[in-house]
């Protein structure tokens, strides 16, 4: 069976095309050796191991699932042989220092890599992908002595990594947690606590696991102000690097859930028996602020988790389409002669297809260009510039994280669609990816959170510079493509939307700091859903204007992607931003109905 | 724990307050015994058995299954007891002639009945639901001879009925068919095919199965004019009426879905060893015909059960949202003692659960209105009253199950969300909610589907008088509000949306009888979607009416219920309903993208 999981032509264009990844070569002496043979080659070594390793276990991941006896999990059988394959390839910590074992590749190449593995089997992917989170705390806030101890055996997945944040009674808000941390003489610390949906949090995979764990140590202040960060691991280690007792991290069960049945979810009691210790990672009371330098990466992460079920979606559904034959063209409805054809001819599978390319199209510009700036924000000519660029990273990231995956749980549901029937059987590939989708919605903050957080973190941050530059990107990009007669109209309905996103913002950010506060935040959602799309139709208008500049010297073999681009981009135009114009125009009233009905309007 | 299916209040409210159902008995001697106070032991009645008896059925369906082995199809344990017992209440043909067993009720009333049981466990409804159609088709289109034999043992639910109308090659595109009816000496017919999908089309709840079955009677015409309908029970009858020999109807396999497990989806060979014999029901040729006949009420019944997984959505949502603990209320975020609210408190959960009451109040008030004008179409005073109730109906029906189930998806998913990470957990009820809500946008005709009968045969229809008189009903609702002061600004502007879809429609329609025919097609689908929500407004508009009507001299535990009409209505207004202004805007340039796009230009 051919492979569904992502279009290289796609991926080639973002990485060369739109992005000169290549360029930062030339940039940074870090960099330096990543050129663009280079580049295409890991591109390339990526898809092998995501179309002929990965993929097979895809299926027998969600079917098996983990299973829980005896206090250990037993995770699908194809997943240990996996795991180790995935390791020797060395790719869990491409983007790190050398010095720990990393490959110190750039994050925009990682896009490419990381949009195949997790396209093939993203349960599985959450493994390696947790361990690489963990070992990046470690690295950023580690003593040398832990990270002599654990970092390497990390970063080479010898060792998995997790982390523990939520508890029954502390999901959305860390503050709560009552997970507690007991000084030691030795300057340990005994833990006490129960962590529930921890991602990984135990399974066979690996002979240690090590937790970072957020607890309150006792006597600190309450709420988010007085939690720390700890390294809690499996089993503990002794001097000489073996391992030594169990640290009585016990798992009390796993989840049933509607999807990532290949990853273990677990509820983990910590000192049940009184014997599970861990040291401070970072400073006291500074855990919040640890996780938080964390969590961007770990959100463009779920962005990617989510996109990736939604562009292997689109691939299966085009191709689907291009097989299924059923019912006549539409012109040829009167002609009782006339054959079925194959569906992709119909005007509704068309427009559903397109909707579907469009959004992904958009959706992986999206994620690679984050990552390119967080590159940028490493290599920067100088300070300014990676200011400029990390303040793009920080905007960014609630539309990478909560606009995409909204959307990619859209773009899997309309390909189950164009499976009809056959899309709600399992035997098919689109019920696993809607169901394996719609955790990233939920988890590293809901979506709810990501608008909460571009709206009362990210628009007034540095005195609103960053937005500022965001939408200073965006009009480079609209002025350039006014200038180009092909897609000049398209450029102009863009500007109007930007405009208009614009003066949003600023009567959100008012209503935000004024006591209307509560209607500011109820239209927070639908404030990320504009901002969303107007990030997507810059970058469908960027991707059309090279399109259209390149398309008469195009090799034949080119032209129906570069013609394909001015489609996405006149398809998002013509029909879905309307809406999101519709979206903008209800937005300035910053209505007040939800802030104000009776609770006891509600049913029930 | 309290039951979450519906809300009554809401269901009186449409039964008594806005429909009159009562209202019905003084229209016709046929529905004379049904006054309010009978109505509303009907309503209790249904919602004590879907509390106490269906609801507790619901999840073990959806764990068990149903299991195939030899041939036989085992279904969830609980629900042999569960159909006796549903079956004894003569529940299922509750609105059919008396003279067959029915109970003669008007459908009006069906649709609180509808809503309880299909909320408490869909899946197991279907069984008793098919079978409810398939008798229909008995009534409708048998000779006194079949019906003799079949009709009062179906109504009872004695015996169970299905529809053999998919095969692997003829989904949407019923005409594909080949399945072949051989006739016989004594007038009967041997039947050979294979039909997949088929919904209860083998289970151990019966002893027998009374199979409809669409098949082409050798030498007639191909396509849908060749297609007969043909009765095929599983078992023979005798002339006594006792069962004869196995009629060679085969189960083959039933299929692993997304959802709706308690219901057994089948594939079916019918005389693979040449002994399938069935007899001619209705017309040769004429089977479409009979079909289309039976679909009005299909359809509706599909968005039943989408919409009834809305609305146990919302209502767990809600129960849930004033239940769980977490994060502090906005407006004490800087105090440090505040301690932590429900989350119904937070105004983004407070958007959600407000969009879901206002589209699960739309939806409800769609699905119910559509009973009452089918109630109307057969008891209205004279001719043209009847086929003007027909017409609405007719126009409303790939709304009420297109948009309906669309948007009740939706609202599903929103509820998972406000559950956060549990919402993810099977052990919570979102998940198999979501799950079983998936199907009803596919199967009884794709939502594309729906939208591609909308625009091409409903709008047009009879010249347009239904879609005409339906722009009539809502432009009544929207002059009686206008002169209400506290609604009055939001019925102007859904005078405004009606204005602009009626020019759409327009539009829509000359585009579709143009060369550009295909470009219209390509756009039906967001099309009805706008038609939905302005018929969403329309009822929302009609039931904020009567509510601040009412307001000043309510009952103060009626407040709150009037308030949240208001609410609701000012809700879609001010958030929604710009959107679909949006929508409409886009629908005017009827974009074409999607039809001009090279299929080259899709990925793959």
């Amino acid at each position: 069976m051919a492979q569904f999981i992502s279009d290289r032509r796609d991926i080639d264009f973002l990485l060369h095309e739109m992005l000169d990844t290549a360029g930062l070569a030339k940039k940074s002496e870090k960099f330096a050796e990543f050129n663009k043979k280079t580049i295409d080659l890991i591109v390339s070594e990526a898809r092998n191991l995501a179309v002929k390793e990965i993929l097979p276990t895809q299926k027998e991941g969600d079917e098996h699932g983990c299973v829980l006896e005896n206090g250990k999990v037993t995770t699908p059988p194809s997943f240990k042989r996996l795991y180790d394959l995935f390791n020797e390839g060395e790719w869990l910590a491409m983007t790190e220092d050398p010095e720990w074992g990393g490959q110190g590749m750039p994050r925009t190449i990682s896009s490419a890599t990381m949009e195949y593995f997790n396209g093939a089997n993203y349960p599985f992917m959450m493994y390696p992908g947790l361990t690489h989170g963990a070992g990046k705390l470690v690295e950023e806030f580690g003593t040398d002595e832990q990270k002599r101890v654990f970092l390497k055996k990390m970063y080479s997945g010898e060792w998995a990594g997790t982390m523990l944040l939520t508890e029954p009674g502390a999901g959305s808000d860390v503050g709560a947690l009552t997970t507690t941390a007991k000084r030691n003489d030795d300057g340990t610390f005994s833990i006490t606590g129960e962590k529930i949906f921890i991602s990984g949090g135990e399974h066979d995979l690996t002979e240690n696991i090590i937790h970072p764990v957020l607890a309150r140590i006792e006597g600190a202040p309450e709420g988010t102000k007085g939690i720390s960060l700890f390294l809690v691991p499996k089993f503990l280690v002794n001097e000489d690097g073996s391992l030594g007792e169990f640290n009585d991290v016990v798992c009390t069960g796993i989840e049933h859930k509607l999807g990532i049945h290949g990853n273990s979810t677990c509820s983990l009691a910590l000192g049940s028996n009184g014997k599970c210790v861990g040291t401070l990672l970072g400073e006291e009371n500074k855990g919040m602020k640890a996780m938080f330098v964390m969590m961007n990466e770990a959100r463009l992460l779920v962005g990617f988790q989510g996109f990736a079920c939604a562009t292997a979606s689109y691939m299966y559904a085009v191709n689907y389409a291009k097989q299924r034959i059923q019912g006549k063209n539409l012109l040829e409805m009167m002609d009782a002669n006339a054959k079925a054809v194959p569906i992709i001819q119909h005007p509704d599978v068309r427009r559903q297809l397109l909707k579907m390319k469009a959004l992904v199209e958009g959706m992986r510009s999206i994620l690679y260009y984050v990552n390119y700036c967080a590159d940028m924000a490493a290599i920067g000519k100088d300070e300014a510039e990676r200011a400029k660029y990390q303040g793009l990273v920080e905007v960014l990231t609630p539309i990478a994280k909560g606009y995409v995956t909204d959307r990619a749980f859209e773009v899997c549901s309309q390909g189950m669609q164009i499976y009809g029937g056959y899309g709600f059987i399992e035997e098919y590939p689109m019920a696993q990816l809607l169901r394996d989708c719609r955790i990233t919605m939920i988890y590293e903050g809901t979506n709810g959170i990501q608008a909460m957080d571009l709206l009362g973190r990210k628009l007034g941050m540095n005195k609103g510079k960053p937005i500022m530059d965001l939408f200073g990107e965006m009009q480079k990009t609209v002025a350039g493509a006014k200038e180009i007669p092909a897609i000049q109209a398209y450029a102009e309905k863009i500007e109007k939307a930007l405009n208009k996103l614009g003066e949003v913002a600023m009567t959100m950010g008012q209503t935000a700091m004024s006591p209307k506060v509560l209607n500011a935040f109820a239209n927070a959602h639908p404030f990320q859903d504009a901002a969303g799309d107007v990030a997507v139709a810059w970058m469908l208008l960027w991707r059309a204007s090279i399109s259209a500049t390149k398309l008469e010297k195009a090799k034949a073999k080119d032209k129906p992607f570069y013609n394909g681009q001015i489609k996405s981009l006149q398809f998002f135009v013509e029909t879905l931003l309307p809406m999101t114009m519709g979206n903008l125009a209800g937005l300035k009233t910053v209505s007040g109905a939800a802030v104000d009905i009776d609770e006891a309007s509600f049913a029930g």
